[in-house]
């Protein structure tokens, strides 16, 4: 049987890739500083290497700082911020629950699909894109429903650029006996991120927005009660490789004598560099990082403001870490995002569905949340609208 | 809503992590390439930037070589091996229909669980660890199953050295027109793996194997057949991430325009890695890299045997990649392995399942392929033994 067999197809020949150099402020990825690019050149180790065990502790515990919580289950899923939407979603929900999704943009949607396809029975709130969840709206909701398992939301919509009150949510939640499923991914390291204090019960987020990190990775956690709830299931989870009670054998180890175990093989790369990014957020300090993000981001509005740009998001709900940017009627999107690619090696990001063309999303993310960036950036807009 | 909260939680504070040297000799991840490592700290850049997709096109043609298929449908999903399986069972099967899984080691258990929680209705077959895939249990059961709608199997089990016979498996499959879903991550780039030749529907692999990458990302190739069969599924594919349908927008684009169109931030540093090793497959030549794992391989057993050691796999169906060695009784697992490790720098693997503790695991992939590696691992192995 291992006798070579004739080639059918003739191997392409092409040459070593090599990155253009990029200025990201988009949506994401983000700017990733060379230390964090470094160590992900190292050299591969086992992913059941004791010094690889140790380094994931290391990990787990700075992710638990700059999520603000003491979740003993708190790790990086291996795979995209859309993977860590999956785990939280796959392990929390059951079918046939009623579960109620907040949708004020792309994201919140997302989620809404995610359960769907879970099994759950979804109901949503909607909220025109541009604003915050609207409490009011969820609290009608859960009253009219008790039987709601699971309310789910994203703290920081993406694709509108809008804060919702994550701390508020999850309080109305915990009041009725509803467990919550936050999403974080643009929120985590840019503005407060507060587990804890919220009483969130699954929370999951993305490397490569303001942790400035490759993407990849999907940092996740789980209160006590989220651990009970997936430990008590009356059906499987039906990712088996996002079923928490498997994946905390390599994470958490045997609960006695915490030996870890093969589940599957983790990308130890990745994961040195989020080591290496989520170092660099601890060594900073998160009220050093919150701050720079909107100092920066203030640079930015102001600058773009005094070009006759206008802000979509009000001022009390706006991320400083995701801009949009209404297009005012002379500036056309294409065009303008292209020469900024192309002339200024700077890549801005699209308005996404009804917002297509009308507005950019401008991304102060990470190591991108940098004033000198937001000069850059401003210069190179100002450059392109002059001719 | 963005004020600074106080921090409760206080910031742990860490080393960079300088990971040891070691050569990976295990079931994987293998020895990565300097070049590979290299690229991979190169800067990161947008997933829609267009020197991304051109990369990415290149990335797939290597792929089609490398599976040996001209299969539109082949890209890397963005996550482990383990990912990779779930997105060809959960494309392929559907909720109650009846799901053959011939079972001869970990993997293909794991297949049939991940089966089961697509809500397959699933059969098994079920050989001596050790053995190949018995196709005559296969053919009895199509034979007494008529309404088998796909089948499963490993070409290379991880868990035991074994190589089933993958081309038998899929004829008889395509003869009662049952589809294939066929694990291919321990074999792709370390034994022939020819997938138009096969005929197989649904494959997938891994990047931490004989391809010499970094863990993290999964190969897979889907036939026309298999498409189809995707796209006129009465159910949704349960993960969201891993629905054909939609990932197909980014890894293929609009079927008009070819248009790439976001679905989910793809790890752009770690396909750069695979763009990289695909390359060095593609310079080398397939014939090149079979007989060179092969080569190295029989220098190990050479040397293993020579020292008492014995093969738990017949000659006939074993693995060069992936040795399979059995303890002889003055032989101790851990405290030998331990050694290695601390010593030496080497790396093995331990048994799984009814083998712990009984065999090693030795990997000969990829980098790991080399006669110089196979002369250090023996002499290490020597030296433990001797004292």
């Amino acid at each position: 049987m291992n006798t070579l067999t004739p080639l059918k197809n003739e191997p392409p020949m092409v040459e070593s890739f090599i990155p253009p150099q990029r200025l990201l402020m988009g949506a994401g990825p983000s700017r990733v500083h060379k230390d964090v690019l470094n160590i992900m050149s190292q050299t591969t180790i086992g992913h059941l290497d004791p010094e690889m065990i140790k380094m994931m502790d290391e990990l787990k515990e700075m992710l638990r700082y700059t999520f603000q919580t003491k979740n003993s289950l708190t790790f990086p899923v291996s795979g995209p911020g859309s993977l860590g939407m999956e785990a939280c979603v796959n392990n929390i929900v059951e079918p046939n629950q009623k579960v109620l999704i907040a949708i004020n943009g792309v994201f919140g949607a997302r989620m809404a699909e995610v359960a769907r396809r879970a099994g759950a029975d979804v109901i949503t709130t909607e909220d025109e894109w541009g604003k915050a969840v609207d409490i009011n709206k969820v609290k009608d909701a859960i009253d009219s429903n008790p039987e709601i398992s699971t309310l789910g939301f994203v703290h920081a919509e993406t694709s509108t650029g809008v804060m919702s009150d994550a701390g508020a949510l999850c309080q109305l939640a915990a009041n009725n006996n509803i467990m919550t499923i936050v999403d974080t991914v643009t929120s985590l390291a840019g503005i407060p991120v507060n587990v804890d204090v919220w009483g969130a019960d699954a929370v999951y987020s993305g490397t490569q927005k303001c942790l400035s990190c490759p993407p990849g990775l999907s940092p996740v956690t789980f209160s006590e009660k989220a651990v009970e709830k997936v430990l008590n299931r009356s059906s499987p989870v039906q990712s088996w490789l996002l079923d928490l009670s498997l994946v905390a054998n390599y994470w958490q180890g045997d609960s006695q004598s915490g030996v870890r175990t093969y589940h599957h093989t983790a990308p130890v790369n990745a994961l040195m560099g989020l080591h290496e990014a989520l170092r660099r957020v601890v060594a900073e300090g998160l009220d050093g990082v919150w701050a720079r993000h909107r100092e920066t981001s203030n640079i930015i509005v102001t600058g773009l403001e005094s070009m006759g740009f206008k802000m979509l998001v009000d001022q009390s709900v706006r991320l400083p870490e995701l801009l949009t940017v209404l297009l005012p009627t002379n500036v056309e999107d294409g065009p303008v995002r292209s020469r900024l690619l192309n002339e200024f090696n700077i890549e801005i990001s699209a308005g996404l569905g009804p917002f297509a063309g009308k507005l950019w999303r401008i991304g102060v993310m990470g190591e991108g949340a940098r004033p000198k960036n937001a000069q850059k950036l401003l210069e190179a807009i100002d450059e392109c609208l002059k001719n």
